[in-house]
């Protein structure tokens, strides 16, 4: 099946493909070269269970999308400018998961696309021009979407921050600002928000979005508190602005209680922008916007028509179809649900046994793992989450790191995942964690006093492979943290006033 | 084949499809079902031979490209931080057709993504900011395209302009400011962007890139004098900044002679940054932009990485394989060099013969009908051009207008359009324009006093018919010209200085 050796296709990569794209565990990478439901084989047939890739949504390779894909590219793939039943038979069954204010589709290639377009509606509908984003957010790669990422423009240093941009705290309540000891954390964080909105006001800014995805995937995998998103759609509406949830990463019945994100905060909750993609097409180009009649009237009302060459053409409608029916048919919300809890139940096992995992939070099949260095100072265990993501690769499993400090194992696998896969890594993980708890001598919890963020030196065995796999690891320190995620190729730098501990 | 009637069809896209997206033909659009090689057949089999569809570069669901994209589908669809073949066997192919130094390839989903990316790469390499474009160009629908396509900004009323965007004049010898008849017009294009230069330096401002479609398209099948690039390209270099070649529209042999219509320069023009989509993959959602290894160096130097969630996935890039291999297999570019050639001559005898017919250029498959109401004030004959699209779609053929004035018609067919079609489309035309003649009188060239802009109102027969398919046209006035293009459903309005009749 392979054309070039593994070291010809390295060669090749770095000669014609641009060095920021980075690809995972850059040390060793993987080639993959088949891939089904939840499991993906390299150039040696190799089998690796898949805990990250949320785009291959309904599973790898799903023949029934195949087939859609197949019939609708025989027949016909053209542009929207020419009417086609499939468009208007996507857009039908789409705005039908949302609550009934969000009727209005415009079809795009992209997250990176749907939440440009989406800040364009804002603005165009509410006359304004700045944007509330969350901390450690990011929305894509686009100019215009950097701008409001801090996930990536803090790594550009200081003073990056474009006046328009407004940063709020990311509303974790296990590292953020307000905790789960708080009283009323969404209240809490919601006043944050109002509070940004005055200031920005007295210095005649004018708000014309709210932004957060959902659910924060990058940001560490947070989940907000109920209640937040109301509370600041109540004073981003006040302000003459919208709320844009982005549930590119996050939408589609990975939360398996609810079709979106968004409504795990309640039902009175409803956003007026819904920017959505990665898993939309099971890994075809597409994306999707969708509004409120009043909004795209607005937009409309400007007489710039919006055109995009590729979006909405019959061939991504009829995947988009086909990922609904396999959802529905397939009960992969059902099995989110099922699944998800039995992960998250088996991981919080683990919190209770192991002293390096700090925190276990999830919905559905999107579940974070936060380890820490000290479950009092929750210091984030950096190294020793790149080391366990190192280890599973050895042992087969793809499972990443993320958030500002990359200490947050991020489960967000095809969503055909089963009770048997959760079972097997979280065994995989227990074991790495012992051997670590092991090496570090970290037994009970808290036992250990944890004074610095310095990288912990270890003394045996475990210890040496963890350096070995440290790659890109540089330690965390009090000003700038800047280093490159070993396995996700992001890198990022973050200020880290928020290390409390 | 069809879910739902025409008239439901549209019911539906009323109700949830964003107003801003038209359609062709407003008042009454066209269905399409089916499409092979160049035509497109209706819900009712009616066959159209299709004169616009640039993207179905290869020719409507070509058979090879449906093969390659089902054989990659069923193995394996995902993202590039894996390794995989296709990808370095696509950028290696893609780079084999450009000059050398063009060598690293950044993998995206649309043209937009591309010229966006194009941006931040002169950005980040150049450390400046400003943008010199064409008058009247358009290279995308994100946020910072619009901000530098006076086809779009120019619709949104005074000073919209950013203080970053520097508005060269359009390298147009037939309607632009140096013509045909100038002895050097690409040195005095050239000159008035140095000139442009020197003014944003006084201003303390720097140039970061100049871009231009290497033919403009929407700015009316405008082909740039030979040498002009080079010029330009000595003063933007001077000036540390780049040369961006957009061939999203024009590109991959379209122009017959030449693989990249910037080629048709001069073989001593390399851009240092080219971008490239609509034919890429036949109407599959991918596109690219190739740069130089210095440019690339630069950009991956910020630390920050570039991810593109489905750009290079193994689908596109077999995909792209296979529309290379096309072109080859199938002598394209012969095939658009010699009915290009062909379907040139044709027009050209309709100038001769006909007084509307003010100018024809092209390239290959790439022509300009430049309508006139008065061959010697080259006023644009907008509301003929309009004409002559409706009447051509009333004889099944689909046509468009477009440009500053939409009184160009516009061929970009796909690239297997035949001998039989050119002598088809032109039979049509040249009864159409005798008709419009007939009708309103002109006759021999130049013997119709024409001194008004205003919609010229038609005594008889195809006066009436003309009027009844004025649906989005209003008069073109001194001031600003607010208008739809009923055809391309592209609104734009511009100022009309350089109406110099």
């Amino acid at each position: 099946m392979e054309t070039y050796s593994k070291a010809e296709t390295l060669e090749l990569r770095k000669k014609h493909i641009g060095p920021s794209c980075k690809v995972f565990f850059a040390k060793d990478p993987i080639k993959i070269v088949l891939a089904r439901g939840q499991y993906m084989f390299d150039e040696n047939g190799e089998k690796y269970l898949d805990c990250i890739n949320n785009v291959a949504h309904v599973g790898h390779s799903h023949p029934d999308v195949v087939k859609a894909a197949v019939k609708q590219m025989e027949l016909l793939n053209t542009n929207s400018r020419f009417l086609h039943d499939n468009l208007v038979q996507y857009a039908k069954r789409l705005t039908a998961t949302l609550p009934e204010k969000l009727s209005v589709c415009y079809f795009v290639n992209s997250g990176s696309e749907a939440n440009d377009l989406a800040l364009r509606l804002a603005r165009q509908y509410s006359g304004h021009y700045d944007v509330i984003t969350l901390d450690h957010a990011y929305h894509g790669h686009v100019t215009s979407l950097i701008d409001i990422s801090p996930y990536k423009f803090n790594q550009l240093g200081k003073e990056v921050k474009k006046e328009f941009v407004h940063v709020a705290p990311s509303p974790d309540i296990y590292r953020g600002k307000y905790r789960e000891d708080h009283e009323d954390p969404a209240g809490a964080y919601a006043d944050d928000v109002r509070n940004i909105i005055e200031t920005a006001q007295k210095n005649d800014r004018k708000i014309a979005a709210f932004i957060a995805e959902s659910m924060q995937s990058c940001g560490g995998q947070i989940i907000p508190p109920a209640g937040y998103f109301q509370k600041v759609a109540q004073f981003v509406h006040k302000a003459g602005g919208v709320f844009i949830a982005d549930e590119v990463q996050v939408g589609f019945g990975r939360v398996g209680k609810n079709f979106w994100a968004f409504q795990l905060q309640g039902e009175d909750f409803v956003p007026d922008i819904v920017t959505m993609g990665k898993p939309i097409g099971n890994g075809h180009p597409m994306s999707c916007v969708v509004t409120t009649r009043e909004i795209a009237e607005a937009f409309g009302a400007s007489g710039l028509e919006y055109f995009n060459t590729f979006g909405g053409n019959p061939v991504s409608c009829a995947i988009g179809l086909a990922v609904l029916d396999i959802i529905e048919q397939e009960d992969l919300q059902g099995n989110a649900t099922h699944v998800g809890n039995y992960l998250c139940g088996l991981l919080k096992e683990q919190q209770k046994k192991h002293s390096l995992v700090g925190d276990v939070r999830g919905a559905g099949l999107f579940i974070g793992v936060d380890l820490v260095k000290d479950q009092i100072r929750r210091t984030p265990a950096t190294a020793e989450a790149q080391h366990i993501i190192y280890k599973l690769k050895e042992r087969k499993i793809l499972l990443s790191a993320d958030g500002p400090y990359r200490n947050v194992l991020k489960f967000k696998p095809p969503m055909c995942f089963s009770m048997e896969d959760a079972k097997f890594v979280v065994d995989q993980i227990d074991e790495l964690l012992t051997d670590l708890e092991e090496a570090t001598q970290i037994r009970p919890k808290n036992s250990l006093p944890t004074n610095t963020q310095s990288k912990r030196k270890l003394p045996t065995g475990g210890s040496s492979q963890l350096e070995s796999n440290n790659e890109n690891i540089s330690p965390i320190n009090e000003t700038i943290c800047r280093h490159e995620n070993g396995f996700s190729g992001e890198s990022h730098a973050v200020p880290c006033k928020r290390i409390r501990t």
